[in-house]
């Protein structure tokens, strides 16, 4: 099965850029043999970025943690991340910018003998779950599986360890659902793959504050939710908040304000398939017209 | 850097042995961007694979706990690996054999949606302490990082999720010592960088039984500690332990087994640098005789 030659996108890598199907990296590069890179994702929507400043704020201070040099500055990492979307033509797209630690000195295990390496790459734009899914709303399930603990790897710096997240989807298409929640080793919720998740509960919003990517479209999500006046904590959140939650939501670069229709087979909010609760849904719509913003919004020069 | 042109050796990949320097995959494989991948590694010594079997065994219990699937049975698996050496022409070589998830349908988010892919390779032997540096015993950093715990990867699925190490590895450069170990919530002694832990304590040798990848070199060395009689324990070892320990020492398909003279700096056992327990040298010397065991080894036909 050859994906590749169906899909349209642009990639940077090794100072070139290139069609995305075109780009691939050395098998021995330990991004790959290790995982030992960080990335950041920003889309690009109706033809312009959306919060990229954000993003290359967190993407740097993901490389400063990791001691990761991706051999230009902010302004470079910039027009690198235009000018892939730009080459692709694409309105609305998916951005990745990221550094691997390239490859040791010939028999060497020390990192600190690696060229790292910065690539990015443009591509179609990914929905967390596409409009028609997001018409019926998610459903979602809640896994036992814990997400990877600060303790060994900070979430907070965007990194490629999944393997929780793979193995709590399985589980989720098992019991017939579509997504994952993991939770931390005091059963609360954390997070799912490439999503925060919110609830309603007893009228505020909450979403976890510990062991979770700092997600910009969190930080969205949580600003817009305080500029319109409702409660917000930012605060452990129980398995059983969630399953008793009023409304619960996710939020994504891949599609912002995304609500959740069922928790385990449950219907949210006891409301009948397809309707939403109040709270999600200003969000949502508040989630898009920020990006009619020009404090938010980074056109393409096509 | 070029690394790439100084290193010989194979790869195989979509369906092809290519020189190792054009070994390349996808910036879009899954087994990159998620790190959903499962790996082992076989070492070739004077011309023959050791415990082949072994590896190929645990290879294919991870793929089946991933839903991986690599598209061909154990024996082609095994020619693979074979055709990897004798292509590189190598006589001591580190083989890594591994799957990916693959590449999703476009727009898709579902790994189910994946074409698995084998890759292999033969590279030349890579030490985890180089013989000069075993001579001397190595510098071993005990990190308070944890080590990704088996609640949300099971460390037996062997996986590249090594950004705990290499965290570790810079807190070790940083202290002037040469590699770490990790620990996990209790303080408990768990493994290094590709390579599990033993400890001398109370006259018994000890490693850790859980939170670890179960090594073939570690299976290696228990089975002759306990072929020479030695007490044996697969237990938790606290760290005080590993610091009061007799003689420390890791095992590795990176060099079998390999004294630690010092732990935070301190000389394991009191001894003089350069002098290394009876046990730790007594089980170096049965490991390399193994290799002339015609139950473990199976010679490359050049």
């Amino acid at each position: 099965m050859n994906h590749a030659a169906a899909l349209p996108g642009c990639a940077y890598l090794d100072g070139e850029f290139v069609p995305i199907h075109e780009a691939k990296i050395s098998i021995l590069d330990w991004g790959f043999l290790h995982s030992d890179a960080t990335y950041d994702v920003a889309h690009v929507w109706q033809g312009a970025f959306f919060r990229l400043d954000d993003h290359l704020d967190r993407f740097e201070a993901s490389l400063a943690h990791l001691r990761l040099d991706p051999g230009m500055p902010r302004q470079g990492l910039r027009q690198v991340m235009h000018e892939c979307v730009r080459r692709s033509g694409l309105r609305d797209a998916y951005v990745e910018v990221l550094c691997t630690r390239g490859r040791p000195a010939p028999g060497s295990r020390d990192p600190r003998t690696c060229a790292n390496k910065l690539m990015a790459f443009a591509i179609p734009f990914v929905w967390i779950a596409d409009p028609d899914k997001q018409r019926r709303g998610v459903d979602l399930h809640v896994s036992d599986i814990q997400r990877i603990p600060a303790a060994s790897v900070d979430p907070r710096v965007k990194n490629y360890h999944w393997l929780d997240f793979v193995m709590g989807l399985f589980q989720a298409y098992d019991a017939g659902r579509e997504t994952c929640v993991l939770v931390d080793a005091h059963g609360h919720v954390t997070e799912g793959p490439g999503f925060n998740v919110f609830a309603v509960v007893d009228g505020a919003v909450v979403t976890p504050q510990a062991g979770v990517l700092e997600g910009i479209s969190r930080r969205t999500v949580l600003e817009l939710a305080r500029a319109e006046g409702l409660a917000v904590r930012e605060a452990p959140l129980p398995v059983e908040d969630l399953r008793r939650a009023q409304e619960v939501f996710l939020s994504s670069t891949g599609g912002g304000v995304i609500p959740i229709a069922r928790v385990d087979g449950q219907a949210v909010g006891g409301r009948p398939a397809g309707e939403f609760g109040p709270i999600a849904q200003r969000l949502q719509a508040a989630y898009w017209a920020l990006h009619r913003d020009p404090r938010h919004v980074e056109p393409i020069d096509y």
